[in-house]
């Protein structure tokens, strides 16, 4: 009789760890120094068994996996895509049926204008459980790497961070520039390198000050940027991507 | 003549070394989980001489110092000035000058409306060396806990960071809610809890949508908030801060 009991007790538990769920973290590499991501993100790169990670990522972080846990890039290149969105998505979902422990690295922060958010709604569609590791966002970290602040208390009370490129694949944008110029005292600019001339433009017919400064930044990917102009010298710049544009006082406050 | 000489070096080192400044690194800390420091602030905190924290840290993190590092409370409490921000300064400087690492942990980011990038120009202007190690700011950190995104393609391209007290001594505000109203997707409002009436009443009049969700929100740190309701709602709130405010259609896009 006992024999019995713990046969049947064994097949519940292999059963249920057939079918125990993995998880998927959504971690936030943080804007490229390796020292930037948090230490929850980096405990979870170290526990996982699979990491699908960005183009822009640090990627000394991989060098903190297990030797055995596989590492799937899964970068989109402009013009170029290694993977799909739903190709990601639905091996996060394989992956974590299969019991796995899979870590997701967005470069920056998973939620700011990466796709982090949709496949967390998808995950969450499908019962996989998983977790949201904020990362140090781009769009502060980089023009604090120059001493340049967004907001200051008598100087700027706002800041929009705002895509320069709504839909990179199609190059549309749904940002209202004109409303934008005069509502905010800084705007931050991501992706917005091919279009900053025309953003110019649009800022200046919308009242912003064809005088305001503007900064032009890369850091903690190579070669920096540190580019500090007037938006009226904007409408005809040529600027290779990735770049944080800052546009507003702030850029000028640090003497 | 040797002895004269070495005598004369070890002078020359002597005085350098009582010359010598210290270092100053302001730290963010995060939103108030003490896994979401960077490993970079970490590393800063186990190195320090002294350490200058905010009321709103995770008091976790102080255990990672060194036993004989000095811990200095410099938080500031609403009509309670335990610190001013010219004695945090000063402090600073006379620590850094007496050759010591200090570090000045910051609630969230450094420079996202807290005072860092005061601290960074004060202690730049008299040449102590400052280096400033990015946060996790509570504005993406705290509606990313509870799977709300900021932006999200084809619904929200633009949000704009906002403080709902300019000057929390003084209760006075700066930003034109009636122009951000329709110039942006997605509005966060940080100290704002007593004033979202008023500020609610700003946004209808300026032209956003009664109906818009709005999201009054509390994580890392307890008791945990999560309060969804309408923007007409608002005008007749009481909340208790603090609390990090997203309104627009990203609040609901969870299901």
């Amino acid at each position: 009789m006992l024999i019995v009991e713990q046969s049947i007790e064994l097949l519940h538990e292999m059963r249920s760890s057939c079918m125990s769920k993995g998880k998927v973290y959504l971690v936030g590499a943080g804007p490229g120094d390796p020292g930037l991501i948090t230490v929850k993100g980096l405990e979870a790169i170290r526990r996982a068994d699979v990491i699908l990670y960005d183009r822009l990522i640090a990627k000394e972080l991989l060098a903190h996996a297990r030797p055995d846990a596989e590492m799937v890039y899964v970068g989109k290149e402009p013009g170029r895509h290694t993977c799909t969105q739903e190709e990601i998505v639905r091996l996060m979902l394989d992956e974590a049926r299969r019991g796995k422990t899979v870590v997701r690295l967005h470069g920056g922060d998973p939620f700011l204008f990466g796709r982090g958010f949709e496949e967390y709604r998808a995950l969450r569609r499908e019962g996989i459980p998983c977790e949201v590791i904020p990362g140090v966002p781009s769009a502060t970290a980089v023009p604090e790497h120059y001493g340049i602040p967004l907001v200051l208390r008598g100087v700027a009370s706002s800041v929009a961070i705002v895509t320069g490129t709504e839909d990179p694949a199609k190059g549309r944008r749904f940002v209202n520039f004109k409303k934008l110029a005069t509502a905010v005292d800084t705007i931050v600019i991501l992706m917005g390198a091919a279009k900053l001339p025309e953003i110019a433009q649009e800022l200046i017919q919308g009242g912003l000050d064809p005088d305001t400064p503007v900064a032009i930044l890369r850091a903690y990917i190579e070669p920096e940027i540190r580019q500090v102009t007037r938006l009226r010298d904007c409408v005809s710049l040529k600027i290779q991507p990735p770049v944080v544009i800052v546009i507003g006082r702030t850029v000028n406050v640090q003497e």
